[in-house]
């Protein structure tokens, strides 16, 4: 496995690549990888030639208060991680290789990125957005990878793929999780034991809602008061948001028909977390 | 040659190129073609395997009370001349086909965009940077031409190419100008006989610039004043800007050094034209 820091290589060892006309696979990363990574590295590993994991915390996507400075950060580890489970090459770029003086252009989703994370972290999707595509241009993958965790960006991305026409097919990968349920996230890693275990209402919520689904309440406002009342029976927890949203437009719903999606950001002490799952009638 | 209307086929004919180790040129246009598109499409006949121009009026970068609807179009006629020059495949997609229904993302490149011609057209940049990145997408050139008559649109799309790492080289071509000096414009149509005549004012106005830089005035704001002097002893022509400016960063000088780019947007009776010339010391 190589670790390369400049586009300029990256591009060259990619290029040779798609001469002999092999496929790639991409899997952007801001690093500090858990088995949410791995299982993506993996499935790139089964569909692809070569595999690039990007890993580049990216300062764009984080607003001025939030954690660009305090995110976990542990190149060697990864490394060796993303080693073990066959990743060819890690691209890890400085800040200023991506974003040199006079930087200046930026890639926007509008409407999908109005609600949920966009409307508590604004210009937030903006920068996922505009590295997203430096990355593609940069890698010109055949397939990225992205977890269902983030399920607001990867319906984002989704989106700025086919209004772009970009020539990347994107594998959405099922969100995974601690064996008592906790959604895997870098930011886990801020939690005390305390904390840790207060965390776990946000997976616990999701079942509750499917649960009451399952008992007739279809209403979508309903859902979410009943999930809003089970999250603060946790002291620790301060719910950011509770939605129950159509899967595609991520229009909040009146009445949940077939399928809804179940998102929320709710922070467990200063950590910001968020989940979500499909709920089906 | 062929004309193409769906991106899905014109996806499959360049794809095969590609797959040959062929390059592509492509030549990005709204149609009605004169000799500055054909100049174009000549030097990208030289440079590649295969020649595509996209012939498509972008609603996008047009503002709610400009020219879109009687903005000239003549395919037939395109299509021809196209042939001559030697180009493969037009891709002339419908409105639909490139913006279908909820299309939603915009691509944007702050600051180069702020002055000139992005003042007084709020919003055309953003859909000539979007389109222009879609088409690259879609046909995935080598190169790419652009005319320095668009100045400003030759240095935005260049930011947005060298910001967003897109793997297209862009290729720059000169002003192609009637024998009197007016620039080539699909927008020259509009002239009546008489405006005809006045519109001479915009290339006069570039030669006297370099004649007052010559002897000695390298102020940029005694420069601006004097042009528009100039500009207004011809009473069919309402000046809309000039401005002298740093060829790279589109910043107004107070003083030429080396050099400097004098671009102008007037209107002669009802059609805004724009033109634009180095000046050097």
């Amino acid at each position: 496995m190589r670790i390369l820091y400049s586009i300029q290589e990256t591009r060259e060892v990619v290029a040779r690549t798609r001469a002999e006309g092999k496929t790639i696979g991409l899997v952007p990363t801001m690093g500090y990888f858990h088995e949410g990574h791995l299982s993506l590295m993996r499935q790139a590993r089964l569909d692809n030639d070569l595999v690039v994991v990007s890993l580049f915390v990216n300062p764009i996507q984080f607003g001025r208060s939030e954690d660009l400075r305090e995110y976990p950060r542990d190149l060697e580890r990864d490394a060796r991680t993303a080693e073990e489970v066959g990743v060819d090459i890690i691209f890890a770029p400085s800040v200023e290789e991506m974003y040199p003086d006079g930087y200046n252009t930026y890639v926007e989703v509008e409407k999908l990125t109005e609600g949920l994370c966009g409307a508590s972290r604004p210009g937030h999707f903006r920068g996922v957005t505009t590295v997203v595509l430096k990355l593609f241009n940069i890698i010109q993958p055949d397939r990225a990878y992205f977890g269902r965790k983030d399920y607001q960006q990867l319906k984002v991305i989704q989106q700025m793929v086919k209004d772009l026409n970009v020539p990347v097919e994107i594998v959405p990968m099922p969100t995974v999780r601690e064996p008592d349920g906790l959604a895997m996230s870098s930011r886990n890693e801020y939690l005390s034991p305390e904390e840790r275990r207060a965390a776990l209402v946000l997976s616990k919520s999701l079942a509750h809602a499917q649960a009451l689904l399952d008992e007739g309440v279809t209403s979508g406002h309903e859902l979410r008061q009943r999930v809003e009342e089970f999250i603060r029976r946790e002291p620790l927890a301060r719910i950011e948001y509770v939605a129950v949203v159509d899967p595609e437009t991520l229009d909040c719903l009146a009445e949940v028909q077939d399928e809804a999606v179940l998102a929320l950001a709710v922070r467990i002490g200063n950590t910001r977390l968020i989940d979500n799952a499909v709920l089906a009638r």
